[in-house]
């Protein structure tokens, strides 16, 4: 059965006819060297896919360009403007469109950009707000491609918050403290945009975590024809999702499946290390073959299996 | 109650924030002056919406990207690349995937341009394609707003014939031999690109006809403070056409309010007359004041009423 994934490996790739700016459409942007390093990408956010029914329309909004400004930062950009289609159900009425209007604004004013165009179409299905986003001065030597045995592998921030948060407004139903903070990972990403601009000048490959740690190291590691091994107990985690674990309710094979973290993955020559801030962990390294070998919290080699690889839709 | 258009109008184009790039989200691209000239346009095609339920996936792929291409041919500009974002039925099989990406190698090819990038994602709903083209060298002094008193107005070619087309796939009714033509005219819309290279020397103002003729001039008149008068005997309707009103199934109300034509209406001064083509028309003039002034087959003005004014949605 054919899937997304193979749909554009297969048959969208090759529309792309080798022009370098669509970079095999493996990376998270096209990059136009020719166009003051232009960098644009597009995202689909829809309700009941990428956030659970009945979210709140002004945040489904603010979150459909929050997630498509993270794509920027893979290439260490500067967010320039956005572009939106949006589609809607025959429904919707003046205080729909102010919330629409509302949560738009509020990604805009925090990355100061504007809104460049779109188009507007009503139907009979829910919500669907398409963004796609510019930015310029991006890193053509990036990309998901350049990671090489020996180099270090590096988070810029706590993992499986948003997974945690995503399931407990699934379920509604919040326990501990720290839980709202957990939620608002979901609803309100925080796309590296400073930390991209950063990393790019000594990164030797870099994406952004939306299909889960995992998954996209193996996207890391399959371009970069690599193999990986990393540390579960170095892996970054919330006090917030500490008590999920320490409760048992989630593993850390959930957290780090989970997706939708929007922290920054990538790969550096060990002799950068001097260069990480107090945010960024290192969680494992770059091996030869293509093997992904993950170690448990108390360092054995976990047999990989079906249920730890690639994301889950919910 | 709220619409589409006012929603743009008074929740949207604040977003802009003055950005002359986005030109207040009234013309039909945004424009980079400081980016080669850089033109953006975005398009969402949904099926049951733009196109009738279960046109061929193809079809549907190839129709989105020339319906989006249009939009360049407003500002004169070179197609560049396209991105897609692609929200498909939980349903779809491999087969659905190859017409998809047949449909876009269609456009593609044809215009001499490549996939730099997208998004797919399954839902449970209807097929929709939606489109961002770029495209390079747009002119900047032109769009929506530079109709003056006097200018004659001009269409690139007939007007009808996708009206027609659309009602013929939506009632499966083929009775003459032109309405292949007309059915194709819909569903393999032609935008104006060449012509539109051309226009852009002399016209004062140009939009595409997607919503139908006269509401589209209607969008020339607003942006440009003016009124406008149109002769319905020098439209130029094709002889496929012209068939259905004979036939008095279809009026030429009916063409001129249906939309989805996908030729170019623009003005001119009077001096710049010699630079037409055979296959431009004029069809009436630019006047003061706000009224729109339609005179009939027999030179009679018609007393306007919401019959013809604007886009029938289908």
């Amino acid at each position: 059965m054919e899937n997304e994934f193979s749909f554009i490996k297969n048959k969208l790739r090759p529309l792309s006819f080798g022009r370098k700016e669509a970079r095999g459409l493996s990376d998270d942007c096209a990059l136009f060297p020719n166009i003051n390093n232009l960098v644009i990408s597009v995202d689909s956010s829809i309700e009941g896919v990428h956030v659970p029914l009945g979210t709140d329309l002004s945040v489904q909004a603010r979150r459909a360009i929050l997630r498509a400004l993270s794509d920027l930062a893979t290439f260490g950009s500067t967010p320039l403007c956005v572009f939106t289609a949006i589609n809607i159900p025959n429904t919707f009425n003046s205080k729909s469109f102010d919330k629409i209007a509302d949560g738009y604004r509020k990604a805009l004013i925090e990355y100061d950009i504007f809104l460049a165009g779109g188009d507007i179409a009503s139907y009979q299905g829910l919500p669907i707000f398409t963004v796609t986003v510019l930015g310029d001065k991006g890193s053509s030597t990036l990309g998901r491609k350049g990671a090489k045995k020996g180099d270090l592998i590096v988070v810029s921030g706590a993992i499986g918050d948003s997974f945690i948060g995503l399931k407990l407004l699934q379920n509604n139903n919040a326990s501990f403290n720290e839980d709202k903070t957990l939620i608002n990972k979901f609803l309100i990403p925080n796309p590296r945009i400073d930390i991209g601009k950063i990393i790019i000048n000594y990164a030797t490959s870099l994406i952004d975590i939306s299909d889960g740690l995992l998954a996209d190291l193996g996207h890391i590691c399959k371009n970069s024809n690599v193999g990986a091994e990393i540390f579960i107990k170095d892996i970054p985690i919330s006090k917030g999702a500490q008590n999920y674990i320490d409760s048992n309710v989630f593993s850390h094979i959930d957290l780090i499946t989970g997706g939708d973290d929007y922290e920054l993955l990538y790969t550096i020559n060990p002799k950068d290390i001097k260069n990480l801030d107090n945010n960024s962990h290192i969680i494992g390294k770059i091996i030869e073959g293509d093997s992904l070998n993950l170690y448990s919290i108390d360092n054995q080699l976990l047999n990989p299996n079906d249920t730890f690889m690639g994301y889950k839709h919910f």
